[in-house]
């Protein structure tokens, strides 16, 4: 395979697939819609996950694990809910493969058919509910503050690695809580958290809102959500918090009773983030050289290249490359020497970059002769020839400088890329030649948000939580009156 | 739900079922075979499953993840394996659902019936070679070294809680390699790995050995096993590693240019362990008054339990506790405070007990006056009054005893259910008797074995890898000669 990348500007969604595919991040596999995750790929997950996790559990969550399948009833018990997935879920209907009578291979045998079919979860509300109603009695049994790492299908027609695929890896957590006003807390916590982990660990700048009703989550009271800005101007919704109110308790029957001795239905949040934020990493940083990668979560933060003429060189360098990588770990950096005597220091160079490790350190004969050691930055593609002594501390500085220039720089393009549009041919100009995030009026009817979207493929990504755009007008269709600007894109 | 615990005497089986379920770890789920795995029980898994990673990748081994459905065809190409798996596999058929016509639910939409069915992944062989197939080219791209955490389903018939599930959470390594003798010592190795771990970490003795023929995972040339021994004298094979041969290879057509320029098949190994892992923890240390787990993997180490009359006494002991759970977590132990005013401290005690803490901390204002603190360990079930100063160290070391004595009792237990049979009337009534381990000769065919298994429900658990029974002698059925005893035992 050609380790070339389509330039952006050329095909950007080429782009996009030769970075997944050549960079090493995943492969399309023999089941139609599902990808392989490679182990570099599934290194960056990972440390993604790790962090997460961290952050759910410093926050009084814990994990658990449910059942992959949902017996086909259950999705009904929630109207929304089945409204919203039952057209593209995997079915199991038997259980049971027998030898094909007429040849070698092997048929579903039909004696072994499931009274009722099994889902494959596309989402766990519904036996999560089933089981929640079980261990909730009374106000004592609450909150309950549940995380699951899970694999889910959701049977899409059309497909690209990472962003949207069959099966894809998330998490999702489901709380249940006494009162409305603790859920929606709960809610919005989450929503914090799932924003700072992809601005401060991602290095992707988000903006925090809550979904129209026609973008909720089929089930929820309300749904908040983060929205990044990838690099061709399309948004990508990188993570959502569900406010549930009753829905799925009243669909299961979950009652508990109050410290008032009232019988009264459980309150309910459910959040969510998956493998589609390493889609979202991948387009938010990276140049037509390859993957640029955040420290904080690089599978591999330093790689370390000899330059070198013969063996008593080599011999040298070696000893010098092992000083510096025992020094690195010891502070807790990810790094790896790459002595490999089958490939030029060139091809290393490349391949490096490609895989977008933060820093590339050179050691070359003649460098070292001077104590001097040359050292690449990949988001910068900067080089300088640093002091030997103290080279891993200066290396540490150099990854939290390019965690936040990376930060910074994506940034900058996000924030350059919100404009305000005040009339429809502004709003359809900006779209076409800027793209971006616009803000613009809406007069609030899902009929204006409808006709937007047919006209412009444009959606309501997002109604900002805090005061971006909070001023009154009116709507850029309809010209109806509007309290505030929404957030308007054309998204992944 | 009452907390009473069955008797093993009474019920093993009951009380086994008591232990998992009281003791929080999971529950019984809405879809056949199908359990919860709860919070505490996840969280020990979570231990488990660290611990075991940790090892995996300081032998060398990387994550991956490959596709949950596996086209039926593939399932096809190695004919071992879908004899071993097409029984019991939960298969796709459909991939929407759509509103029933006559009513208020739904249905599957015939309309949308799978060209191929897909299989629920019972393991994934067959869908990992035909990806590396696209991975190996040459000896350059090999050793491939990988491991996936994973739910797997195998529609058992009979299931039980952990020990037989239709889906489990397991790791499967796939490693790939240029010669046998390297993927033979690849094999070795993880079964090695194993073994330590659930020594070290779960304080359960096992035995090395290698599967006879008819016990042969469906595809390997070689299955090794590590067997454990329960309380009620029946073994568990609680990991098996397979050295698969070019099997997987030639059915997915593997190839590779060796050094010499040659095309060779690809050399294969498989290895898993699974939630099984945490029934066998269960079994092989609790007691009558609950779970008795291990302090390296206990989800909660150290709980501290307060015993006070008043606020000015309750004031005086939070404070100590405080102080010590600071001290604890200083030193990464696992430590907890219940000072929840509503529930007694005998209900607190016999709580902890049923969830196996090993080591409860019981402030009471007059040892404190003393400045002594009630130390008792789980699994001696000993109490004893300690100095309050540097208690932290003390608990420190308590753990680390704790966690060698448990592995001692437990070796002890299963050292002295090891018996030699030279007949056959004293083999059956060993079995019948004693149970445990029975070491008897064999006379190497898969008939004697088979009448031996109808006869008394014993199958050969593994022939040993080290020297345990080897002399020659007689077979215990057939009278014929045997070159080395085997271990017997009636299993789970």
């Amino acid at each position: 395979m050609s380790k070339e990348i389509t330039p952006r500007q050329q095909d950007y969604s080429q782009w996009y697939n030769d970075l997944v595919l050549k960079g090493g991040l995943a492969d399309y596999s023999a089941v139609r819609g599902c990808m392989v995750i490679k182990p570099y790929g599934f290194t960056l997950w990972e440390n993604m996950r790790d962090a997460l996790d961290k952050m759910f559990k410093d926050t009084g969550h814990v994990n658990a694990y449910f059942p992959l399948f949902i017996p086909k009833s259950f999705l009904s018990k929630e109207a929304a809910h089945v409204e919203g997935f039952a057209k593209e879920c995997a079915v199991v209907t038997h259980y049971r493969l027998k030898n094909d009578p007429d040849g070698k291979g092997v048929v579903v045998d039909p004696e072994a058919k499931l009274e009722e079919e099994l889902i494959v979860r596309p989402t766990s509300e519904t036996i999560i509910w089933n089981t929640y109603k079980d261990w909730i009695q009374s106000y004592r049994d609450l909150p309950i503050l549940v995380n699951q790492w899970a694999n889910v299908v959701r049977w899409e027609m059309r497909t690209r690695l990472f962003l949207r695929t069959a099966e894809f890896l998330w998490q999702e957590g489901h709380t249940a809580h006494a009162t409305q006003e603790e859920a929606e807390i709960e809610a919005k916590k989450m929503l914090d958290v799932y924003a700072e982990f992809v601005e401060e660990f991602m290095a992707v700048p988000v903006i925090k809102g809550v979904k129209t009703e026609s973008e909720r989550f089929a089930g929820a009271v309300d749904t908040y959500c983060i929205e990044a800005l990838m690099q061709d101007g399309k948004a990508l919704q990188a993570g959502t918090s569900h406010f549930l109110g009753q829905n799925f308790a009243k669909a299961f029957d979950v009652q508990f009773l109050t410290k008032e001795n009232k019988q009264e239905y459980v309150w309910a949040t459910s959040w969510g983030v998956s493998t589609r934020l390493v889609g979202a990493l991948v387009m938010a940083h990276s140049d037509d050289e390859g993957l640029v990668l955040p420290p904080r979560i690089a599978p591999l933060q330093v790689v370390i290249v000899p330059i070198y003429k013969g063996e008593e060189q080599k011999a040298l360098i070696d000893a010098k490359a092992d000083e510096i990588l025992a020094d690195l770990k010891t502070i807790g950096i990810r790094a790896k020497y790459d002595g490999n005597d089958n490939n030029r220091p060139g091809w290393k160079f490349a391949e490096y970059e490609l895989k977008g490790v933060p820093v590339r350190v050179t050691l070359g004969a003649r460098d070292l002769a001077n104590n001097q050691i040359e050292i690449a930055r990949r988001d910068t593609k900067t080089k300088e020839l640093i002091h030997a002594d103290g080279i891993s501390q200066y290396i540490d500085g150099l990854l939290l400088d390019i965690q936040n220039n990376m930060f910074k720089k994506a940034k900058t393009y996000r924030d350059e890329h919100i404009t305000q549009a005040d009339s429809w041919d502004e709003f359809v100009q900006l779209l076409d030649d800027k793209g971006g995030f616009i803000l613009a009026h809406w007069d609030g009817t899902a009929e204006t948000e409808n006709e937007i979207k047919e006209k412009t493929k444009a959606t309501i990504r997002c109604i900002p939580i805090d005061d971006m755009g909070l001023e009154e007008g009116v709507c850029v269709l309809s010209g109806k009156p509007s309290k505030r600007r929404v957030l308007f894109a054309r998204a992944y």
